[in-house]
């Protein structure tokens, strides 16, 4: 975990093929959306924060477990490729945020084996391309999360995310987001599951230039800086056995028959 | 689903291993851990519900999708065998969940493939079984699930279960436990996920008789009351794209890369 | 409170001033609109409830507390003249919520007495009063007082309420409400308070005939349904000492200094 | 409000009046209830803070509107006096709390005028002061409020506070606290109200020397941290109205019948 006063150890990790088969994403960002939203963190956060990439393609998706053991939030944009995340990978991910990780969730990762892993339910919902404008409204005005942005802010264009979005009540909704036809859709929202702390935040389609938008950067670095966790160390709840009266000194568990 | 006013269809589903291999555990429940459940619902529910059983040792652990979608709620009771669960069978049960069946998961059902799963956290806790008195108290005395019990109820003997129980925030926090030990518990939760709705209570160790008592016996037929969906038909969320203004003819998926 | 298969016993309790003094009004709710309101509970429940209405002009609101003691559902509708409403009534109202007796909010009674005083916060928001067509979704579907109504449903001319809404966070969002403006209003809401349920809907403007239309009246049919009580009796909770052990005999309290 | 790296400013309010009337009282708390808790503050936070107090018996009870204009948390302690608290002072309080003040109310402050306006419910609970072991459980381990402290935390003797406490659910559930005697209470919570940040946390009785506690000194610090504003400057939510597409420039109610 972080030192006080020590940067904040992101990760954003892309799933960067939109970027390399189609024109039209990558004349939006030529260097990658990971690299865009990387660019934005540091923009915002300076030397409060120390942002790396990680993509699809690279060994272990770029996850290794000593990276991840260095890492205080991982941001995860993925689409048209969740079906190759390795599912050995997903669970390393998986215990590294019940264990105090911090995770952004972007987008089309509603969709992602991370997401619906840590939800458990199907994560749809309704959903339109067709460059409506969304305009997002804050529900938690004192939120950190929420700090530095208008009531509401527009982005011009956008993929219409609505509801029902499957997904169970969140701890904490922040961001509401409305759509040109006229739908709405949980578009900022908290989770907490074991020690680590997850921030859902659906604004950012390939197709349109989301991620320089300044204040999803905004939210963005805001995100990071909640997500990152509280805790002296990482550490997996663990199930422990407990004698009356000693509270401090758990006993590993040898199956549920030899009690 | 049940139509108004006629029995709501229920399934215990019993691990029945202790049953077989412990002494100690028949002399307890003779018929069965899943029969003495089974026998307080009717007790207490008569005509207004329809109570079968299903267990691990049979096909399919009794639980066929023909059977499931005959089933309004689900109670599970499992805990030396979780591992031997088929995994097809827990995704059958979630889905049919997600899709609007009610689940009551009981006691070490906690660490149950379909409970964790439905959570997405690790459900560990801290424990001891060592015959303590277990007083539940009530937190939400207008629930329907917390009518007909009193303000503490006593369970004599139990094992116990502590915080830091790993599971998300509930979505209603009916019952908290004490334990002589002095421990607390979240004895009593709902979940909603999907459309189904989801009890979770943890009295209920093999070791004591805690299913004949009358007010466990009366919260667990509360609790199958208020599990059944209120949904007239059984229907998995989908993702689906929305065209303007045609707000109720959604379009199927066809994956990421054609739109 | 009300048996089981009795009738529950509701008042509509109407301002009825705009009907008296605007024209436009009175041309829509001939017979005011707690009347109205009325008419859509009986018509779709029958037997299975039983309404009466007040209004703001009787002696003591039509609210004394004899009347309250034999009404399981209040639903409050206000907006020209809440600084009429007696505080004495408002305190007797609070006492039967928090002993029991179940709440409906509707509307502009998001600045009544009775509302502010339940919440604790200033129930402030946007709003706008141009002919929006406000669309109604459902966050909770398998939610009770969901049942029966379409995805989104629509309600062609209303009111415009937008966030930031100034209540605290609902123990459950049923409904999210989109205005023509693209604004956002959490538009229905329930919370528990000491043992009443209350439903605040927002769904009904004067100057517009929403109460006549049937999805509007079928929420408020459930609502009623739902916000009845299911404690046995009425009873305000109270500060009591218990010696140890003796868990169900309370004393009354004597004052901070003679303990 | 509190520039990044500015002190926190935080009053300390006590009735101060067991300490004046009681004998045992003045010999655990020689100066002050009061004056102990903003020692511990001090000693933990150093800089980081700013702390003074304010008591029942100054002129509007030391909280006039200029200081609290100036203040980010203020901290309350009463008991025996809460009826002679001025009502004009409580609702300036409240007034702040909804603009963004922070709040953080003290063991038998539940029963404060100000705790029960922002609640909206009886705020009563069970009691007994018989010199009961405190234990208290962490419920959210990565949350700053819970940061530094054993899981659980020992209060030899404490007076027993126990559930039904008649509150609204808590936005965020920090601790539970068990006694001796069997009783558990939600010890640690919290609730956005406004733009206003409330933590409630139950232990501290006068007739124990709680106050000098390493574990609730630490709980007090993490609370002053936490419940200081986000925001750049108070802001009490207001109605106002918005034309269409004019998002940002609200216009001042001028009543309901004049629109």
């Amino acid at each position: 975990m972080t030192e006080k006063n020590e940067p904040v150890r992101a990760i954003v990790w892309g799933e960067n093929r939109h970027e390399q088969v189609e024109e039209k994403v990558r004349a939006i960002y030529p260097d990658g959306m990971h690299n865009t939203i990387k660019d934005g963190l540091t923009e915002l956060l300076g030397d409060a924060v120390s942002v790396s990439t990680a993509t699809l393609d690279e060994p272990e998706h770029g996850l290794t477990d000593e990276r991840l053991q260095d890492t205080d939030v991982l941001l995860w944009w993925g689409h048209a490729a969740h079906g190759e995340v390795s599912d050995e990978v997903v669970q390393r991910v998986h215990q590294h945020v019940l264990a105090g990780m911090g995770l952004i969730v972007l987008h089309s990762g509603h969709w992602s084996k991370i997401f619906t892993t840590l939800m458990g339910t199907t994560c749809t919902l309704r959903w339109r391309s067709a460059a409506d404008r969304e305009l997002v409204w804050t529900l938690a005005p004192d939120h950190p999360i929420a700090q530095g942005v208008p009531h509401p802010f527009i982005i011009p264009e956008q993929e219409m995310y609505g509801e029902f979005f499957d997904v169970p009540t969140p701890d904490e909704l922040i961001f509401l987001s409305t759509f040109t036809g006229g739908e709405v859709f949980r578009s900022g929202m908290t989770y907490r599951r074991g020690r680590g702390k997850i921030f859902f935040f659906s604004p950012g389609d390939q197709d349109y230039p989301v991620y320089f938008n300044e204040h999803v950067r905004r939210v963005l670095a805001n995100g990071v800086q909640w997500a990152a966790a509280e805790l002296p160390q990482r550490e997996l709840p663990v199930l422990l056995r407990y004698d009356a009266e000693d509270f401090y000194t758990g006993h590993g568990y040898r199956g549920p028959m030899q009690r």
